[in-house]
């Protein structure tokens, strides 16, 4: 089978653009991705940063609900602690019967202390001491799935407490006052749930191989794109679950043009450089998350600029070229089902970008699959 | 001034329909008022009831943000004792920019138990006691409030804590990974705060008058809809500020058809006339809903039937016999400034329904007005 391509959208907006600029770039990207034939558009929820404007990844995928055909949509991630458990188990039931099933579901305890502080929690700025945090995640997913089950019970948690009620009988043959709504998901199913994991020797991995959930890497360099895999599959055989590769995602900066000069420039030059140079090395570099890269290329973490990203470590040049470059990478790691396209902001002036999505969709992804066996 | 009107979306589907065609309901009721020149759309939040099934009614204005320009949204209400204040401010306040202001706010504390129920909140069956669900409800102000400011504060409340930071300096000049994302409301105002009241001694309209809040007015009787306005304004004079007629919004049943004749035949065999018969007139009959009206007209409560509703309590005729009879109304209780009207279960077939709602903005709310003075 082919690889897969998704967007997976933060959405790295450079600031000064609006609410409405930022929501209407999602729709118009998740527009665009279906007609295309990518097959997931993920987006994230993040209270704090600028650069990361989206406080509700709902609102987007429900206005894309009636205007996209086949793309499913996950929030990469709802953050957990930040949602009253029953009231988020509704909106995503709601929305997953909206999407007739073209859904899923990223979670995340929350990776800004600033957001995390915003909701009331306060957490060492160091990030240690979080693990009540995974214990909050835990809880929350095990009232969400208690509300979708629609049987009765009232939970007094450790964070929150919740309930469902037992359906009222009627009052006379045709009342209707005492039935209760269904806001469990599409088909009355789970959701499929997913975790991302970014360092080398995530937790996030070793859960989703635990409770079976679909497993997104943040790319960070291959010794901890090998080391997820292992993680995760180590966990789920363990568990009694089989791992598949076709399940796994990858999120990375892939630019594709014409040529490999032409792509080259208009990374450098276009809205992915302006965001790594404003906002995404300055916080890799802050938090260590060079480290993989420069170590993957026997460099200094403190001498990878742009250009040394942009040759060695994004996905960017022509489609032969990088179909070879994934080529090279799905030799090394084992390969994974998913790319999942880290989206930047062309709002201004989308055709490179949407050019650069539909070379990966038709003439790179097809090309690229899975080693047998 | 003329009348506004607008619609209320509870939006009464029958059992059976679909999350999606629920969903593309509101959003295709939403394109057609804004068109017709409705002023305004309310949608209220239910996790319990199964003909009042929208648990997140945002996710209808975010569909149809781009799809309309004039109207403005406003959940009515989101029940505040269910959602993390922080979460729901920055829902509130990126969805306010993203409507570039069109939109208002209706709270409340949630008038259904069951409901509240599933929110971990167990209040006896009679609904006494409850005081702690208004508590609830300023609290939650007081933080979305806090959070709007984007001033550094953490409080460490009775049901919730919050907070907001300091913005961290920059580490370089070119650095942009430390600023904060601004979710306040459109323009950096609060959001106007809307309240609704149903019984004749609504703490909903004292609340109103008090804080300056909207007062909006489920239809109860013409005895109710007189003291709705006499607390209100008391206790806004009280408060220093100034009852203003024009933005008290009462919700009505209200059909209009070519002739009399026709629209009572409607509404008798269609549905809204189906669901008063399954859904409301159960409903009000078990919470006492039905003794204003039947007060109005004389009448025992036990007999009043759906019929007798077409006939004492809803606005039901032709252009000339709607005008007539709500310039009756205007004159008794002095009159109100938008006629919020009750949606209804058009799926099927909207032509009926659209056209109703085109002659009562375009044939009967021009003629109708406050009385000077």
């Amino acid at each position: 089978m082919a690889m897969d391509t998704g967007l997976i959208f933060h959405p790295y907006m450079r600031p000064g653009r609006t609410a409405r600029q930022t929501f209407e770039w999602g729709v118009n990207s998740s527009i665009a991705c279906d007609k295309i034939g990518f097959t997931s558009m993920l987006i994230s929820e993040h209270a704090s940063q600028i650069w990361e404007n989206i406080p509700a990844p709902e609102l987007i995928f429900a206005a894309a609900a009636l205007q996209t055909k086949q793309i499913k949509f996950a929030p990469m991630a709802h953050i957990l602690p930040h949602h009253h458990p029953t009231k988020l188990a509704m909106t995503v039931g709601w929305l997953s019967q909206i999407l007739e099933g073209r859904y899923f579901l990223g979670i995340g305890a929350g990776a800004y202390p600033l957001a995390t502080y915003m909701h009331g929690i306060k957490v060492p700025a160091d990030g240690s001491g979080t693990g009540f945090l995974n214990e909050m995640v835990r809880e929350s997913l095990f009232i969400m799935e208690k509300i979708w089950k629609r049987e009765p019970f009232f939970y007094e948690g450790k964070f929150w407490d919740a309930g469902f009620p037992e359906e009222a009988p009627a009052e006379t043959e045709e009342d209707e006052q005492h039935k209760l709504a269904n806001y469990s998901p599409w088909n009355g199913a789970f959701p499929e749930i997913a975790v991302t994991g970014f360092s080398a020797n995530s937790p996030s991995m070793r859960l989703a191989g635990e409770r079976n959930f679909k497993p997104i890497s943040i790319y960070s360099g291959l010794d901890a794109l090998k080391r997820h895999w292992e993680i995760y599959s180590e966990a789920a055989i363990k568990a009694g679950h089989t791992p598949d590769r076709s399940r796994h995602a990858v999120s990375q900066t892939v630019f594709v043009a014409d040529t490999d000069k032409e792509a080259k420039k208009l990374v450098m030059e276009g809205p992915i450089g302006y965001c790594f140079n404003r906002y995404l090395i300055p916080i890799w570099r802050r938090f260590g998350m060079m480290d993989g890269f420069a170590k993957d290329a026997g460099i200094d973490p403190n001498k990878a600029d742009l250009e040394f990203l942009v040759d060695n470590v994004f996905i960017v040049g022509s489609p032969d070229t990088v179909v070879d470059k994934l080529n090279t990478l799905f030799h090394r790691c084992g390969g994974w089902g998913t790319l999942q396209v880290e989206s930047h902001d062309y709002y201004d002036d989308p055709s490179a970008w949407f050019h650069s999505l539909e070379l990966i969709a038709k003439e790179v992804a097809p090309r690229i699959s899975l080693p047998k066996g």
